[in-house]
Parts: structure tokens; sequence; C-alpha cells
């Protein structure tokens, strides 16, 4: 059956990227696109970021797509207006998106962006699999008197959801970090996931690694990782560290994934106002974005992996956009990807 | 009037390390030195790895200075029996400590072992203080049923203390790091950083930088951090980030302070037990603490640039132990030191 993917361009430069890559989907299978207003553009429409039939229509497809959103048009410090990004937190409320997968592949012809030695990366191939929607970042805060306080707090359901989105992106290993030395909070997650792998997914290596030992090794042996999951702010913390080990922010993809229902495949990068319309937005990022989509959304590894060889390829053969110092342009960039799918 | 600096030379490689010090400490000073059993050998001695006694001399020293504690002897988890980091948490207790402060400075002669690029970690030079004693490793946790929390509290008088602190180490400019756009008790921080600023020390630079985006440009960008204050637990994952910048763990001071009484000074690295009572133990980060404890414990800031100066110049000429991959001793370490000293 012909899969629906629905597409929110955005703002900035997200019309630009979204294009070519409906164009790379063509190519690889029979999708169905339906294009929604999103973020700055359906609050100029609609006055809001997030109208109730683009969230229905999201709910009712196999997958979301989108590019970024954003601007100094709707920037503004008035809690009563709207502004773009409520449009992504309400969107990842309605599809239940309590997990957040970021991969950090740095590509071997722009080793010499990354801050680290060209030996320390090398064979990196990482996913970062952070819990989205439970932990220090949601439970109960407050003052009193001259004290404020936040609570990291976690369910046993909250866990074992994570930990097996965690366990079935792994191939072999998956790395669990935590605190379990000083939190309560890390010690029933270690319980869990320990109980998880025993019981679903003992053919898959497990290591327990505490974030502060993980912070340290992304950064003196990244490729010891395949998969690493754990809660809501390690992993803010560690996702970005990592992504920072490529030096290419703007090549990174990500997925947010929720129960049975679709999952929200976007670029990293944000809306890029000050380089939008001009037509050399790089558009990597968002095709990487769809192959997370094919992979995670779909199941299609092999059109996914295709299309990751094909950017690596383009790469490899001299693609340099302005963010990556070159002149190429999106169409340029498109056609060189395309050409080697 | 002379100053006193309790001695406690510890377990494992730590007596042998702690000989060279006072050696090194009395070319630059007039110290008296009282040494006192600590950790394992006070286990074996008296049953407990802190005595009364020892507590009480420590109170009355001016500095504290401790090579190192542990070692499989003492390993046990029996929690009725005794073990050397018990001598370390008792003692931070009674000396009041509420900062730790961790310096990153990596040393020209050893760039080759950083994971970074030369370039990227070229003039960094960085202190990471953070707060020891408040936030989520020590708030009220739980669990009840089948959610388990823990609670990152914070009152206003322990983030003035902590800030001070940072600010007092600063030169030209501090940078806290919280995640204020999400937690209330970084919200508080922030508002007691801003106070403390405009009233004591508006004459620093202060920059605000969210903890995952310090995660970053601690990788990315080191030399843009002078100082960085921050909570504990982002303290323990950033600063074992940055300890990571240098690839030499071996050669990392540590300094504990509190109110007006004694601070703690001490290497980062252990006991290494398996080449303890060799003469091989790499003396370095041992001096690097003694000149902590000149700098901030004594505002001997002279006397503490010329160790550190001593330390890089004996490594830009060569010297290499063990850990480092070469073969001097720590008679040799110690000789090379006090030479250029
Ligand atoms: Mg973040
Ligand atoms: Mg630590």
């Amino acid at each position: 059956m012909t899969k629906t993917i629905a597409l929110l361009p955005g703002d900035g430069i997200g019309p630009e990227i979204t294009a070519p890559t409906v164009e790379l989907l063509n190519k690889l299978g029979d999708f169905s696109f339906e294009e929604h207003l999103f973020g700055g553009a359906s609050i100029d429409a609609h006055g809001t970021a997030l109208t109730d039939e683009v969230t229905a229509a999201c709910q009712r497809a196999d997958a979301v797509l989108l590019a970024a959103v954003g601007g100094p048009k709707w920037d503004t410090t008035d809690p009563a207006k709207p502004r773009p990004e409520q449009g992504l937190l309400g969107l990842r409320k309605a599809l239940g998106l309590y997990a957040n997968l970021r991969p950090v592949r740095p590509v071997p012809a722009l080793y010499d962006a990354s801050p680290l030695k060209r030996e320390i990366i090398d064979g990196t191939n990482l996913l970062v699999v952070r819990e989205l929607t439970g932990g220090l970042y949601f439970g109960d805060r407050g003052r009193r008197d001259d004290v404020a306080w936040d609570t990291m707090i976690y369910s046993v359901e909250e866990i074992e959801r994570i930990v097996r989105t965690g366990f079935k992106a792994a191939r072999k290993k998956l790395t669990s970090v935590d605190k379990a030395n000083v939190l309560e909070s890390s010690r029933l997650w270690r319980e869990v996931v320990l109980r998880v792998h025993r019981d679903e997914f003992s053919h898959i290596e497990l290591e327990h690694v505490l974030v502060d030992n993980a912070a340290m090794q992304l950064i003196s042996n990244p490729t010891a990782f395949e998969v690493i999951v754990t809660e809501n702010m390690f992993g803010d913390i560690l996702s970005d560290e990592s992504a920072m080990l490529t030096g290419s922010i703007g090549l990174l993809p990500s997925a947010s994934l929720g129960g049975d229902g679709p999952g929200l495949f976007e670029p990293v990068h944000g809306s890029a106002p000050d380089i939008a319309g001009k037509g050399i937005a790089n558009p990597l990022a968002m095709f990487l974005s769809a192959a997370l989509l094919l992979r995670h959304g779909f199941a299609m590894e092999d059109e996914a992996a295709a299309v990751e060889s094909a950017v690596d390829r383009a790469l490899a053969e001299g693609l340099r956009t302005a963010d990556l110092g070159g002149d190429a342009n999106t169409a340029d960039a498109a056609a060189a990807v395309l050409n080697y799918l």
C-alpha cells in the first residue's frame, strides 16, 4: 500500500530543501505526499503555528517530514503571541513522541572539519536515543522562600518504552547511560534496562556507563559506542556533545518516535532565514532525515543506506555547499546526490 | 607566620609522590608539615579511614594536601566494613568544602596526546568550578510504587557562595552554566549570578551558557572559556569532559574549597596500586596540586605559576614518565621540575 508522508516545509530555507527531498524519496519508493503549512507560515495564514487540521493530517500519515521553523518575523517576547516553535511542541505531544534519535556519523570527506583528530573519529557511527517527555525537564518544579527545585522522575513504563526503542535500534550493542551510583531514578532505570535486556533483547550486548564517564568517552573513544540510550537531560547534553564530533552541524538529521503512530523526521539545523530564498541552502541534512524516515519509519533499511552512501559519495567527490566552504547551490547538491543514488 | 600544611599521603603511590612535593614546597616558602594516616592506611592502623584526631588536625591546618586513597586491599561490598573513600567524604564534610576546582591547561609538549586537534586546544586554560554539596546529588530522593525520583534543589545562599568562588577565581571572564530555559533551580541560579555580579564583581565579564551548549563549546572552542561555574551534576559532567581535552588525565590537579577554613588539594588520578612501591609514579599532578594550594590556599600566585611553568618546561625538555610513554621514574621527574623552579 502506498505510504503517506505528511510534509511540513515550514519557514526560511525549509521549502527549498523540501522540494529536492521529495524528488529523492520518489526515486526510492511509492509514496504519497501531503504538504501542510507549519510554524511561521501557519501563523501568517491561520494565526497559529499548528492547526487542528494539520495535527489530524499528521496523525493519519505514516510519517511526518519536517524541514525547519522560525525566523525573525515571528520572534516575540509577548507570551500572548503565537511562536513557530509551539507548532513543534504541539506536534510532538499530539503524536506521543517520547524518543529522540540523533545519529552521529562523521563523513570521511569532512574529517578535517571535526575538532577531533582523524584517528579518533574515524569509524564513528553512533546513535543517541534520548527520552523526550519525562525526567528533570518535566517533573514537578517550583520555588518557596529562598529555595528552588526541579524533579527528575521516571516511571517503570516510561523507562521500558524508551529502552525498547534503544534496543530495537541496536544491531550489536546498547550502552545505557545513567548515574546509578548516586540517583534513585537512575537505579530504577538500570533495573528496568537489565530486565528488558534479559527478557526481550538478550542477543544484544549491553553495557552501563555513568554519564560523566560517557561525556569523556565520547571524546576519547567515540567508536566504542553503537547506540546510547539515556534519560532526557543526559541525552540533551550527550547528543549535543556528540553532534560536535562531526564539526558539520549542518549535516545532522534527527528522528522522533512514539508508539505505533507516525514518527517525525527533521534536520537538526534551523531555518537559516539569512540565506532563505537564495537557492543556496544545503539540503543534505534533510536528505539524511529522509534516510531516517526510511529506516525507522518504514523499515526500508536498504533504501536508507543508499541515501547515506550517496551523500557520502557526493561529498567524497567534492560537493561543498556554502556552509561547507564551497560554492555549490541547492540544485547542485541535489543533482550530485541523486546521481549516486 | 609559618603556614601549616596537613599532609595526607594516603595509599598506593601516595607516599611516593608526596615526598618530592614536600621538597618542592620547601623551596617556595616557609611551611610546616604535619603528616597523618588517611584512607586505607588509617583503616589498617585505626579501623577507620579518618580518625577524629586527623579531622581536627586538618581543621586546624592552613591547607590540606592529599595524594590518593584506596586499593584492592580495602575493596569490599560489605556496607559494615570501612572503605578508604569514606575518609574523603568525611573530610569534605568536616571542612565544609562546597566548591571543587578543576583546571584544564593542556601542556604544549603533550598536545599529541589530546583527542582534539592542536589548533583547537592550543591556548586552552580553563577552570571548572563545581558546586559540591547541593543540587540533584543531595536533594530528596525516593521510590514509590513504580516511580523513582531525585530532586535538584538549591537555596540562594548555596548559590551565592559558589558563585563568589567562581568570580574570585576569574581574572577577566566568568561563564555561568545552567539550564535556565527549562529548570526553575537554574532560573534562581541565574538571578543570583546576576545580582552577585552587579553588586560585587561588575569588573568581571559575565556570560551565561546553557549546559548542552557548554558541552559542545568545550570541544569546538575550549579557548572561549576562562572560569566556568556550575551546579553539582552539570559540573560533574563538564569537568570530566574538560579533563579529556588534555588526553593526559595523569597530570590533572584539583582543589576543594570551603568558606574560611582550609582547602583540600589533590590530584584527580587515583592511588595506582599496580605500580605502588616501584618508584615510577608520575608526581606531576601532585606538584600541580601543590600549585593550586599555593594559588587558592595561600594567595601565592607567583609561586604557583612558577611550579606550573617548571612542569611545562620539564615536559618540553622531554621528561616522560611511564604513563606518558617514557621511562623517567619519580625521582627523575622531581629532579627535572625542581631544576626549572
Ligand atoms: Mg540541546
Ligand atoms: Mg565525575
